[in-house]
């Protein structure tokens, strides 16, 4: 299992004041704490409110690889800004992430292969986001044969359904759930499948255990990747019990310390 | 979800006592306790040391069917204990169980088709519990036929592919899921399925953790029946929730607390 760490968001207010205020210590701490936790891979987003994203994504990805040594899952709407963390990054990226949109792949895809990184593609166009399995998996072939076009390896490639809020999308949990089962049909090797955890608990007064649960069963689907906080020691639990059941890692007694380690 | 609750069973020390003593206030209390918190069909087990099975599964189906009105899961590996239980239960009642072998099928499907029963049926023969999910559909395939042969509608049968504790047998997780996943298609009306919970964690250092992962997962493969403890809270809020996410109960912000006041 892939886990991305989604807590250095500037859209969080400590991280959005230390991106404006340019407090690296602060930034580094939290880098370190979700590697720790279990996080593979850290993602990174200068937020909604940063003045200038170009200059902010440039100072966090310096200032958390000159603190861990993870790949980075680089966050913007902006391939420009994407672009500015690109040029800097030690180990293979991830772009965090096109649609299904033909202009928006192109931009891309082109970085993807201009860089040599991995991507996330949202099953989503301009229409907005799909309602049924088969739309997804639709738009899923779409971005599977761009990636191609562009010779992108396909398990460089990860797909996301979209995960919605279980309080007001609730028919959407089984198409949802199906989708990341049948993307890994789409091609081979097999595409990276991921989701953007907390999502589906948006609105609701009991997120950890919606979150957490959610997650375990899209495991059981194939779910391969989660963008999500690795910090929710209960929510991590249940991903590394999933991965034993699904034998991905040896039980021993201590099999939850063992991948904390890892 | 048929939450079966499996604690009145005379393997538990303190049931075990009751029994022998015929203190119907302890049997009644646990009954109740687990109907209070989720249960819809109650497992009765007299258990290993049961003096006179007989005379104890009549006792406790009396007991129980004083204090609550669910339907019982009689569980006994002796044709003539369950039949002792069938002549009193007052709601259709389930066998726990029969093998696919030849000789256990013709008396427990005769015993279901006279009294008019449900049945679980193991996916194990006289050469043992199957490795493999093959194997498995194989043996649950001759369940279907032969529960057929009797006039028992395949919604009244109750597939468990027998789970095996993840510490001494991890490859079997995923052949278990995809088990349960394909045992629905075997006949229309679809099998219910059904997994004997606490197995999985047998012998392991975090029960309720695993129980309560390997649970989710076995939900998302399309599990519609358990026996567990109904009485471990966080067991019954990760199944509770796992529905929520399949859409079967309606989200409200109180939807743990809804569920069990049903």
């Amino acid at each position: 299992m892939i886990i991305i760490g989604e807590l250095i968001n500037g859209m969080y207010r400590d991280v959005g004041r230390a991106i404006s205020n340019k407090e690296a210590d602060i930034i580094q701490h939290l880098a370190d704490e979700q590697v720790r936790a279990g996080a593979s891979v850290l993602d990174v987003n200068t937020g909604p409110y940063s003045k200038n994203p170009k200059d902010d994504m440039k100072w966090l990805v310096e200032s958390i690889q000159a603190k861990v040594d993870v790949p980075l899952a680089l966050d913007s709407t902006k391939p420009d800004v994407i672009e500015e963390g690109l040029k800097l990054v030690k180990k293979k990226a991830i772009i965090n992430s096109t649609s299904a949109d033909e202009e928006k792949m192109g931009k891309i895809f082109g970085l993807a292969k201009k860089y040599n990184t991995q991507v996330i593609g949202l099953t989503m166009d301009k229409s907005g986001v799909p309602n049924s399995k088969e739309k997804r998996l639709e738009l899923a072939a779409v971005i599977v044969a761009k990636a191609m076009e562009y010779g992108i390896n396909t398990d460089d490639l990860y797909l996301d359904p979209i995960v919605l809020p279980v309080n007001v999308a609730q028919t959407q949990g089984i198409e949802l759930l199906e989708s990341i089962r049948e993307f890994r049909l789409l091609c081979d090797p097999a595409p990276q499948t991921v989701v953007g955890l907390s999502n589906v608990s948006q609105g609701t007064k009991v997120r950890p255990l919606i979150n957490r649960t959610f997650v375990t069963m899209a495991i059981a689907n194939g779910l391969t990747s989660a963008i999500l906080d690795p910090l929710d020691k209960e929510l991590m639990n249940a991903v590394i019990t999933a991965e034993l059941i699904l034998n991905k890692n040896i039980y021993c007694d201590s099999f939850l310390d063992a991948y904390r380690k890892k």
